[in-house]
């Protein structure tokens, strides 16, 4: 490593990303991308942008994207964030909100980049432990001394809370920022951003990487108060005010317009979700009740890492976390139905 | 201002980019974008984007992109770090390479983000004042005692050195990082590219907006030693790992395919910014030696306020700069032959 790296940095230890094969024929469960393509208004949008339009610096405001946005979720276009990514989104609301040494607070089996980001940012983080059954137990998080994430429903266990229960952490903490992660909200679950107007002490965050089937655009956005969009908006243009490219800007607006493709693909996979955990409950898995695009189970017979290497012999890659308490479970993403049946089929008799 | 915006960020200043009218017509010569569109091969690959590839996460290597950009300028892909525009990749190295309090220095007018990202990362930063011709003294960069940032050529102003100057700076600061900012090199310039395997202190940082005609495709890129790269790569794996698209990995590639494009282009750029420059002096314009994609030039009779205003209301958007020192100069980036003869058309008479 270089002489020159900054001791922060040094001392870092990164998120490991899932594996993005480059080849292979994998079928690729591993990283909760959408099995469907983007909605046809999106590929045409992308198709139709004139030659001449990728020279010229995109709109630094992302008016009109964050119009569409606001336009789907019945919002003003001063509530929404966007960023590179829901990952860009989530760095800059630490960086926006979090001072070095300040608490926050998440639970200790979720989402990685919560704990780099503390790390990066040199906050205090505390992991509250998940319940036995693996519930994030909203009690534990009343009345914190520091801000807090919570990631709903909680990945990589696809586990879900009401809004109604959010809520309740909210009201709570009314001193401290509490973001809200609903990367995984739109396959069965009920979004807190109807909130955002009765709390100003809430931002939650989505993507366009699941649901909108665009993880290759690099599209996500927050949501909250217009006075915390101000401060995300203050972070953008001090690092890097051009974040949202051309190409990704009209993707995006096209997605959002397009309701019907959005609502036919999540409910497809909502449906293959079910389906496909009823299947690998008779085969004698335990499986968590999930409401993502993703399913964690747990195989009889095989430990993790072995039912793991099991499929990825077979050409199926799938998640697996070698960390403790979840080293026995498999995260799967949902695909086709051709996909999860190609997986039932190669599964070992258990 | 919500309260819950963190100390930093609420004292910070941050950078103002130039005008991006969405609409209404301009001839837009104000950001130092191409006015000729991206190579051929990069619309076709951008076209051919399969319908489902969006759907799937990049590679966050970046390895085809990375190779893309070695075989260009005969490098190892090692030696190769990209960034959702360099904008991206200098605050990359700001994170990477200094601590809080460390010392940077770089020249008091040049690209507003080094004082940006130097509020934003803690620093203890010093502008060196230039010449009073402009030119950057490089006699007052040997020996500091902190790392440096030099754009070269440098902007607003347009002047440039050549390599041999910028190795002699190199050379006197073994043990001090050396980033140089070559957004305009390709406009009549000598990198320093060459240099990067003789010296573990350089930086060398490059952009696709300018020579490459896809600012809205946002893509960015930097040169050093391995170890350079290896300490961006881990901010970048803190940060943000799928930080560059697929639309704009593929253009990226195309673009760096396609030499004689590039070469063509940037050729024309340059005699017309030759032509325009002979034109402006002509009308008793100062204008400043350039080897970029802009000229920096100064009315006799106008203030820069007033011109700007003139041509603004002319729909003719140029850059003002309304700081000490250049608040009588405008940059005008190089477009088209018609695009610069509609310009000189539509100024007052001197």
């Amino acid at each position: 490593m270089s002489r020159f790296i900054s001791k922060r940095i040094q001392e870092m230890s990164v998120y490991v990303p899932g594996e993005q094969p480059q080849g292979g024929n994998f079928i690729k469960l591993n990283t909760n991308e959408n099995p469907y393509p983007p909605s046809p208004m999106v590929t045409a949008a992308l198709r139709e942008m004139p030659a001449d339009k990728p020279k010229l610096y995109p709109d630094p405001s992302c008016m009109a994207l964050k119009r569409a946005i606001a336009e789907f979720y019945k919002l003003d276009a001063k509530e929404v964030f966007v960023g590179n990514g829901s990952d860009e989104v989530l760095s800059s609301a630490f960086r926006a909100f979090f001072d070095e040494g300040d608490k926050v607070y998440f639970a200790d089996i979720t989402y990685g980049f919560y704990k780099v980001y503390s790390s990066l940012y040199g906050l205090q983080a505390t992991e509250i432990p998940l319940a036995t059954d693996f519930h994030i137990e909203l009690s534990d998080y009343m009345g914190l001394d520091g801000h807090m994430l919570i990631a709903n429903p909680n990945a990589p266990t696809g586990l879900y809370h009401t809004r109604q229960e959010m809520e309740a952490v909210i009201q709570a903490n009314p001193d401290r920022l509490v973001i809200i992660d609903e990367a995984y909200i739109d396959f069965g679950g009920e979004s807190c951003i109807p909130l955002i107007r009765k709390y100003d002490n809430l931002l939650v965050v989505q993507t366009f990487s699941k649901s909108r089937a665009l993880a290759g655009m690099r599209l996500g956005f927050g949501i909250g108060s217009p006075a915390l969009v101000e401060a995300l908006e203050k972070v953008k243009f001090s690092m890097n005010p051009y974040n949202i490219n051309q190409m990704t800007m009209a993707a995006g607006i096209a997605s959002m317009q397009d309701r019907g493709y959005f609502e036919e693909t999540t409910r497809k996979i909502v449906a293959t979700r079910e389906r496909f955990s009823a299947e690998l409950q008779a085969r004698g898995f335990t499986v968590l009740p999930s409401r993502t695009n993703f399913v964690f189970a747990k195989s009889q017979t095989l430990s993790g890492r072995e039912l793991y290497e099991y499929l990825k012999d077979r050409k199926i890659l799938v998640r697996h976390f070698d960390v403790p308490r979840i080293s026995e479970y498999l995260r799967i993403s949902i695909g086709t139905d051709q996909e999860m049946d190609a997986l039932l089929a190669a599964l070992p008799q258990e």
